[in-house]
């Protein structure tokens, strides 16, 4: 029996799906709160309930391998639970209201009620990384669906027989829950000609998108230039630079080398904030650094890529840069093989800053170590950065003093900042936050990650002298 | 003495601008609390002090006459007073934490703080109708200044020099303040070029606008096409239907259209949220209706317009109109006047519906009454409105079966819905909200008026670790 294999939605089947999703828009976003909650709830114990199934797909369709992927699935559980509690108090709605003032001079003050309300059909493009968290029922649809916006989801073509998988799970739990049948739908699309449709369609009122920074930039071009142009949020390519001051390195080098070379290799490096480069001191890069960083990577198991297509664009990017870059350390595995090499390369600050294509992100275990002569031109590099999702800061005492300089400047450049650590190795809670300025994301003032999510797809509404209101509102 | 002229602004004198505003980025930023609430405090007393020399200068330039003038301006005292507060209490922090798990397995978590911080420079682009309270330091500028942004405002051609000395007062009270001379400046600029410059600078980190949809719309193209796009936010034009019900209309017709024609009548209809038009059934629209909108309009005093620029394109926009439609009533008045004349038009529902154009915005006091044969066409009418910054429903007991199904169509088109009531009215307060889906604004989640401004200009940014952190951040 052969794989099943998914059509492109055509262009037909996008707008009617986007009819839908609107034509119910009022009535799903007129529910219940405790209804709503029942949905998500049905929806993660489908979920758990089917685990199994689900998993064995994505092993199949992906390589991240059997323990990644359940790890992956009880946190999207959780997820899906939490947002299930947020439908269900509805703070999210944030009322406040202002009292009538009928004797006012000159005019008499009517009552005011403010709330937010969802924004409308929000149209989720996720990513090829996390195909359960990142996906079909990831933070993105499941905070949308949590404060009343119907989702259409655009499936990955390269593990799209999960994503078939989860959008039953949901369908299933739409029907027990008695919501409308628009409030969910999944479409296929390997061609751009699918995204690009649901992005501009005229339902559509906001976007998720998680993928390159080519991709989204395309989709954010596509999304302004509508007529009438909506929120498009994406969550692109991220340096995600670690600044390691000397006293620092010569203090606890083995440990903070090790640390970094498991952050680059973690997933095979396929994660929005591998770290893509380590600046340090001319004086930090000697001997014991150099074989540090070798026995780092030597130790390091290499890991398969997603899929070929991510392995080979891996293998052009990375070895793009070896055309001009020396390579310091790299695994050694066999050729013709799945998995990703890690691959170290360096190269001086003053070349660095003189070349904007080394700071693009190479997605996979690849990362640079930036020399700087002194610290005025490690600062220079941190200056000529661009927003990044997260910056690290590698930190003794005595480095403090440099420190307290380059900590300002990173703020203004990333949405987390980390003191002696490496991303990401964090689980999303309150107070996480996954964005950042441009190129990072397109909206830094949003998150994709975590419980913060829903924002993005709601807008205050208020409604003025509606206090002799009964039975319309 | 000739009038002051103000020679635009400059390419080199922009960036000079902006890396200045730049530069003291981080400076102003880390300011005090309580500092920028004192820099606040002094714009407020020294508008306070010198409120006549600048309310006179205002009334040259414009005609909105004394008695608007001198309301704007204690307005706009008030609001930076409450930006000051803002300021000092830091609330717009929204501070969050999670604290450390040393022992957690598999790996120990580090202590999360996540904080709202300022964005970056901010831009401002005032409007031509409020020289006080849409300008210098009006809202844009104040939040942004009590979050810690620096500001460049660019001043309005059309009332340059009282933007000069708005301008004066707030650089005195940088000095008094001791505040970083980057942290505001005043650009002039009668050219299109000198706008498309400031928000194309790669220092400018988000703007503010308030003006017509055709210059919102060319600059928000600007802020997109940037190589680091940036959020831009434009309050542009807005029909605000009012729809009016058959029984309020026969209760209480006299006493509405009387209020219908006065809100069109506002400040000579230059008004964001003048009512554009007001959409009625057939069966309300008798002998009686048209007598008492004729005697509303006739009873209301001609205003002048804001300079010959604004009538002038008064005259065209409604003129334009005046070719396919009907004129039901229209002021009285002199030819040759600077006065904007009340021109109330009449269309059928079944034209309104085939022609778009009909639904743009006319700067002045005009505006369409749109009659639908029965409330099914009221509805398509609603449903194919664009976004609108408000709406008004004027309704009697009798009419709730209807409205309770117009009401949350008008809900998803529009930032504020007035029951019985028409717009604007109302002061800001913290239930207020002054925004819209496009072409309202380009972004319905913000709001440009009243307390909540300040959020276009914050993003969150965590910080990982940092318990073993002492004098850096």
């Amino acid at each position: 029996m052969g794989k099943p294999t998914f059509p492109d939605a055509t262009l037909e089947c996008i707008d009617q799906t986007l009819e839908s999703a609107y034509s119910c828009f009022i009535e799903y976003s007129k529910k219940k709160a405790n209804q709503r909650a029942d949905f998500l709830r049905r929806i993660a114990d489908n979920l758990e309930k089917h685990c199994n199934s689900i998993i064995e797909t994505a092993e199949q369709e992906t390589s991240l391998g059997l323990v990644r992927l359940e790890g992956e699935c009880s946190r999207t559980i959780d997820q899906i639970r939490l947002f299930a509690t947020l439908a269900e108090k509805e703070k999210w709605k944030e009322i406040s209201t202002e009292a009538a003032e009928p004797n006012r001079t000159p005019i008499p003050k009517p009552e005011m009620y403010k709330a937010n309300h969802p924004i409308g059909p929000v149209v989720v493009i996720g990513a090829c990384n996390f195909p359960l968290a990142i996906s079909v029922v990831g933070t993105d649809t499941t905070s949308a669906l949590a404060v009343g916006c119907p989702v259409v989801v655009k499936s990955h073509p390269r593990h799209a027989q999960t994503c078939e998988l989860l959008a039953d799970l949901v369908n299933q739990a739409k029907r027990e829950s008695n919501m409308p049948d628009g409030c969910f739908h999944l479409v296929h699309g390997e061609s751009h000609g699918v995204s690009t449709a649901l992005v501009s369609h005229p339902r559509t009122a906001c976007v998720a998108f998680t993928g390159s920074l080519q991709g989204g930039k395309a989709l954010y071009k596509v999304a302004n230039a509508r007529p009438s142009p909506i929120p498009f949020h994406a969550e692109m390519g991220s340096l995600n630079p670690v600044f390691g001051l000397p006293f620092a390195l010569k203090e606890k080098g083995d440990k903070l080398i090790s640390a970094y070379i498991d952050a680059v290799n973690l997933f095979a490096g396929q994660m929005c904030t591998k770290p893509g480069a380590l600046i340090i001191l001319e004086e930090s890069f000697d001997e014991i650094f150099e074989q540090s960083l070798l026995d780092s990577v030597l130790k390091n198991e290499s890991l398969p890529m997603l899929n070929s297509d991510v392995l080979q664009n891996y293998e052009k990017t990375s070895l793009d840069l070896a055309q001009s870059l020396e390579i310091i350390a790299q695994s050694e595995i066999q050729s013709n093989n799945t998995k990703g090499k890690i691959r170290i390369f360096k190269t001086m600050a003053k070349d660095f800053l003189t070349r904007p294509e080394l700071k693009a992100e190479a997605f996979g275990p690849a990362s640079i170590v930036i020399i700087a002569r002194e610290f005025t031109e490690m600062l220079a590099v941190a200056k000529s950065m661009e927003g990044s999702l997260t910056a690290s800061m590698l930190v003794s005492e005595n480095d403090k003093p440099e420190a307290s300089v380059l900590f300002p400047l990173l703020e203004s450049k990333v949405g987390r900042i980390l003191w002696n650590g490496f991303p990401p190795g964090v689980m999303p809670g309150i107070a996480t936050h996954h964005g950042g300025p441009w190129p990072a994301t397109t909206d830094s003032r949003y998150t994709s990650i975590g419980i913060q999510g829903y924002k993005r797809f709601i807008r205050p509404i208020c409604k003025q002298g509606f206090s002799d209101l009964s039975g319309v509102s």
